[in-house]
């Protein structure tokens, strides 16, 4: 019997209610890892897995496998993360594991053995949701996570990373053990499906893209001094007003965002003394650059200190700046986006493309796999919040044009 | 004899430092009212006045008053404050207290009698350095004080402004009679010397002005409220950010100020959720307006509010304003006025008249009395701050001028 695409869009949308259903309150998803509620998932996960014919295992960094065996030892891979932020969404993360589920139903027990072999994951701690480290299962397979990085860490109660994970069988002696395990694997291609998390493919009435790739980022605090003097008896033209000269900056960054086709984003501010009648002495703020485009993003950072620099000679001020992170922009493989861009077209009738801004587990499988992504759109862009979600009929497209893309990597 | 200005500003400069050296650490003078070392300064000055044969009373409200009997009734009073700020300099306020002091001497016992009655008054927590109301005394004098403002007020520790002051004999239930004791007093004029506090005299190469009236000042909170967003997955031009918002209307409100010869002040500044990846949602400004001019002051004030309209449009979110406080300019008495002018003149060849923006507690007698203040330069505009200072041959040629000026209203 041919397979039912259609059907198996509706079953995905199912699936994703019943795990909402289990994994909820009135708050939102609760599915932050390392906690009950995610291991409520992962046994959700595990026992569908099983009941279709898939082998199931668990590495030492705490992802969960799903395994079908296919005609030959190369391998696709397919993963998301069913973990999630507190008070999360119903669909970040959570799509793109139950979608390659039902890929997994597709070419399992009930289904037709695959030509290639067939791997599910479901990463460890996408989000960080409760320790701020994102990306520890994917990172730890890539071979990037530095332990030296995440060993001190500790969550809101004060409970060390460290016991956290020993209590999901996760040592962190043993945890970059699965960056070697993973080359066994034979692993040819990762494909991980995703909500946008942003309003474009809304703005744009599309259901559905291929992602051709992750933006970079330069990540920054800029701390403007002047000095502080009195509100009343300061002249406007003697000021050194640090907030001023962040303000002004600021303005500049927004314009370097549209020049470039990329964004800049000041999410922190602060001054001090922080008086009503006192200028302001300092003023720090932090900025966020993307672009996709690596060229562009080195302009960005570039021209943002000169104008940073322009904002402080205006104000008579000084800036300094301090890195906080900074990524290269990822572009997925050349093949495999062809093979998306096909599978999106077959269902929607157009080859959608875009990049993502948001950082995915495929940013860290990019390093090591050839990779691709797919986005679903996120009604009013919103996602993070109990409010996150994507309209069925637009889900089943996604999940359709989705199962397209795995049957074709499966047979390429 | 004749009296010798010269040796009578050196002797208000050694006072200063014979109560700078009784009343300061190593982190400043620590004159805060309500406080041991505040009662150390109002005894050494009861003492000189009390030896210099004035007679000494403290009234309700914790104010220090010294008396020389005149030829008439009609008195003139000189006032200031010997109290200051944590932290504070050796000038603001005893300055004009020990000029005063000066003038006691030389009308004292040891001098001439004064044509009219001559009063000094040592106000009460002018600057209110514990509990954060400023102007305690005078404006119980002029009668502006509510008492439902400051009968829940504590300091840092939570000693309520109730008991702070009941150890020093003032009972907030009979504050407000030194209201109508002070229209016994028969006073016709009120002068009051003081530290410029900002720049613009050591600018322009002046020791002392003639000070001709307060700014007037509209204080308010703005808040702009955008939307926040996924630093990385919303496009720029479909942003609502409270903080460029914010950012752009403080750029606006600098113009305003260099329009109209005011200055307008952001001090506060701050964002929600402050997350480094998220577009602020919310920003919150202070914006402190200040003109001598009423009619520039409504200006300013009116144009805020559509600059602000304006950046709120550019950026798509809304603004909402708070009034924190507003009080009109005070222009002083115009005989007074050309009196310190003359008394300027003469001290240094050129009649240096200027406004003040920091408020003083001669904004409080003006709206019961005819009255006048003289500023001395600040070096460096610094004020508040240990480094406060200003040259001793500029308080000598200001302490001169002053005593000019006292001398002549003393005899007008």
């Amino acid at each position: 019997m041919e397979y039912d695409l259609k059907a198996g869009a509706k079953r995905v949308v199912a699936n994703l209610r019943e795990l909402a259903a289990m994994t909820s309150d009135e708050n939102g998803a609760q599915r932050i890892a390392w906690t009950p509620t995610w291991q409520k998932a992962r046994d959700w996960f595990a026992e569908k897995m099983i009941a279709e014919g898939a082998t199931i295992s668990i590495d030492k960094a705490g992802n969960s496998w799903a395994k079908i065996e296919g005609e030959s030892e190369a391998a696709i891979l397919i993963g998301s993360h069913l973990d999630c932020v507190p008070n999360g969404g119903w669909l970040d993360g959570a799509l793109g594991v139950v979608a390659g589920m039902e890929v997994i139903h597709r070419y399992g027990k009930k289904g037709v053995k695959p030509k290639k072999t067939l791997y599910l994951v479901n990463w460890a701690d996408e989000e960080g949701g409760r320790f701020g480290r994102s990306l520890i299962g994917s990172s730890a397979v890539s071979g990037t996570m530095d332990i030296k990085d995440i060993i001190d860490l500790k969550d809101n109660d004060g409970v060390p990373l460290v016991d956290a994970l020993k209590a999901y069988d996760v040592d962190l002696d043993h945890i970059m053990e699965v960056h070697a395990e993973f080359a066994d694997k034979n692993i040819t291609g990762y494909l991980e499906l995703h909500i946008e998390q942003g309003p474009v493919l809304e703005q744009t009435k599309k259901s559905v893209a291929c992602v051709y790739g992750i933006t970079g980022c330069e990540r920054h605090y800029l701390k403007f001094k002047g000095q502080a003097a009195h509100a009343g008896s300061f002249p406007t033209l003697m000021r050194q007003d640090a907030f001023l000269a962040a303000a002004q900056a600021s303005l500049s960054f927004r314009e370097i965002a549209l020049k470039y086709d990329g964004v800049c984003t000041v999410g922190k501010a602060s001054v001090t003394p922080d008086v009503v009648t006192i200028v302001p002495e300092t003023c720090t703020i932090s900025l966020d650059q993307r672009s996709i485009d690596p060229e562009k993003l080195k302009a960005m950072f570039a021209e943002a200190h000169t104008a940073a620099q322009a904002a402080a000679k205006t104000h008579n001020v000084t800036v300094t700046w301090e890195k906080i992170w900074n990524i290269e922009p990822t572009i997925f493989d050349p093949q495999l986006t062809k093979l998306c861009k096909e599978a999106v077209q077959e269902e929607t009738g157009e080859d959608t493309t875009m990049y993502s801004g948001p950082l995915h587990d495929a940013a860290e499988m990019a390093k090591i796999v050839p990779s691709i992504m797919m986005f679903a759109m996120s009604a009013k862009g919103l996602s993070h919040c109990k409010q996150e979600d994507t309209p069925d009929a637009d889900l089943e497209i996604t999940a359709s044009a989705f199962l397209r893309l795995a049957d074709k990597a499966l047979k390429a």
